[in-house]
């Protein structure tokens, strides 16, 4: 049986009883929204995981932070470096997006190294080894597609990008409307490519039943892709996104009655005033199934700067309701990021998360803020180390300091120091 | 007669032709919204400011850097340094927040450097001035306080900070109801010493009218300070918060009435769910005055990114009605800004401030994300540059690039490039 089955079946696991204690929310709460697929907890039937986490309803808002190399950078190690930053930085989830190097290899290895669930896109190691083999991307036999996630399935993949809901229909809708970015996702671009080649329906839509089989015996989480998500504000919330949202909501009822997790991966590029309407519509249209959001970036023009526009975004999304950000760096738009882009991106993603879970009500995250701030009037530089998100950083800009009790920024004039004397402590 | 007066009498000045062409209003707009006190123009009648600009009701949302010593760091030339770099970076306006130093001197030098409208907060050179004078704050004479007003405005400052909305009511609601982070604005806290010190109530509220005096003789700008703003996600929006912002309110009709020009100053720490109800509340209660927050953040226990903190915050401030947005340094409540502080500080606002103006519909600022857009799907490198928010980052972070083409996220399988070869340009 798979967790959702288990769920169905009122079966409580040790993997519920530890969401359910880390989330302080009831067993009962945890099983009957794992059940309905509102909550789910990412974990291949064949791995252990030291960190499991639940996405979804009711549960603080999680974030994943993405590494893999290219084929212009392809060190193992470095790779390996890059998910010890992630994890101490705080993710709850690393995706391996590697697309260059020896694949099969450098995702064993960081399975190894991965205290969190782990997640893939499988097309892209299909593709690299399709096109090795078929000399063309649009050659390629689609039967690579299903063995490469099967085979990253018996590696222990918790959970898998499949682009299932890039239909023919879609890509029509697309095309009619024009748009400024086209397709921006990977993933997306090289299935349309693989489509418009062969002249086809996608393989992963047309043979989702397959795909379905696949997940249900390593109880595999599907994340299913938004390859037509919007890449500017100018293509935001239009009929070809729309659409594929559509076919993925019919897809995640199947998934679940198949006994298969689902999650709905979302946009993307989106002015602020389409947030709150693109959640609405993913909760509605997908009854409920948690939604990871690749931003949202609220802006194009700030390369560089795409950590920040990312958990504006993502603070927006997370309180109207999506579950799971993925986090976005500041190399985002410019080149792979290195492990200090890693940082950065987790840090950001953490701030959004908590600042939603802020504003959801969330207990334990009022707490945190609670007695930050208590530290912070009585200038307990120690405590407020302790509590910061980013520890690290705020060691180092105080590390100029002189004044144990004081900042340099108003010194002795310090408001917090002048009225404790006249309030008391 | 103050640009509000001539306003009223249906005067164009050169500051109206020069604010509406750049903001691409109407004239009649304009104006209009000047004599009503929606929009203000920030300019000390005596001063020669090269780039002025308009704040308020329908106009591009403003952004803000404080600079300024305290009285362990106080060198003037290092003042000098800041000021070119946040006008480097784009602020529309800059603050002298010195309590350290010669503060006179920093004041007139900053004056002549910077090519924007200056605000202060006079009550620090006062209580500096003061304590020197009289040993103990508590001791000061209040004539000092309008002394220093008068000084500052002959000097040419173009926007002051006033708290005159702490009021002895609204401290003893604070008293009642409990805080956890007391009193934040420093100013707040000066004025908050004294009145208990001399068992008097605020002299800026209680000869509000010689105040307005100096104000219409120099046209200068009251910023209506938040002495009461919350410091900490527990203490947003209470009773003592609204008590001033009630009192700012009726401040604010009287200073029109005598041609005095002015903006509220706002939180401070708000979870996110609490700022629409901030900007909503600020703009019945104050008549659609400008708005001018000071974050807000959106979490406590970010120290080290709360530029980042308040970039959510002020996104969603500036998308709900906030007109003018004081930027925050990552090194707020950790220490004095650094030059590097002031960039970053500067940058994350005006993300903020843009992505708002994207949200609320302003033509030119979606424009700017399109042309991006559009250089991006062609990997028009040099475009993305010339258009983003940070150019130098671009630049530096894609130096390291040896394919002028794509970047190293992707490599050959870069969507974009792909997509155009089906989809054409």
């Amino acid at each position: 049986m798979t967790l959702i089955e288990k769920a169905r079946r009122g079966k409580i696991t040790s993997e519920m009883r530890g969401v359910a204690k880390k989330e302080q929310v009831s067993l009962e709460f945890l099983r009957d929204n794992i059940s309905k697929g509102r909550i789910v907890i990412p974990k291949n039937r064949y791995r252990k995981i030291k960190h499991i986490c639940g996405i979804g309803k009711g549960l603080s808002t999680k974030i994943n932070a993405n590494i893999g190399t290219s084929p212009q950078k392809a060190n193992i190690k470095n790779e390996l470096k890059k998910v010890k930053e992630a994890l101490k930085a705080g993710a709850d989830t690393i995706m391996d997006l590697s697309c260059g190097g020896n694949i099969p290899r450098i995702r064993q290895a960081i399975l190894k190294e991965s205290a969190v669930p782990l997640g893939t896109v499988p097309i892209y190691e299909a593709i690299v080894e399709g096109i090795k083999k078929h000399k063309e991307l649009r050659k390629i036999d689609k039967e690579i597609f299903f063995d490469v996630i099967e085979r990253q399935a018996e590696d222990g993949v918790d959970f898998m990008t499949i682009h299932a809901g890039v239909t023919r229909k879609a890509i029509s809708k697309l095309r009619r409307q024009g748009r400024v970015t086209g397709i921006v996702s990977r993933g997306g671009a090289f299935i349309v490519e693989w489509m418009m080649g062969q002249k086809k329906e996608n393989p992963f839509y047309t043979e989702f039943d397959r795909l379905l089989e696949i997940a249900r015996r390593y109880d595999i989480t599907l994340s299913l892709g938004d390859g037509l998500r919007p890449g500017s504000i100018s293509d935001a919330t239009d009929a070809a996104q729309v659409q594929e949202l559509i076919t993925l909501g019919e897809l995640a009822v199947r998934a679940r009655k198949k006994g298969v997790q689902v999650i709905i991966e979302g946009p993307g590029h989106l002015p602020l005033d389409h947030i709150e309407a693109n959640v609405k519509l993913e909760k509605k249209v997908c009854k409920g199934a948690p939604f990871y959001v690749l931003g949202p970036l609220v802006t194009d023009i700030a390369p560089g700067h795409d950590h920040l526009v990312s958990a504006i975004g993502g603070t927006l999304a997370a309180f109207h309701g999506a579950d799971f950000l993925c986090f976005v760096t500041p190399a985002e738009h410019l080149r792979l990021p290195d492990l200090s882009d890693i940082r950065e991106g987790v840090i950001a993603s953490r701030i959004a998360a908590h600042a939603a879970d802020i504003a959801k009500g969330l207990k334990r995250a009022l707490r945190l803020d609670r007695e930050m701030s208590t530290c912070r009037y009585r200038r307990d530089w120690k405590g407020q180390m302790r509590l910061a998100i980013d520890p690290q950083k705020v060691k180092a800009m105080r590390s100029g300091e002189k004044d144990v009790d004081i900042c340099t920024m108003c010194g002795p004039y310090c408001s917090m120091k002048r009225m404790e004397k006249i309030f008391g402590k």
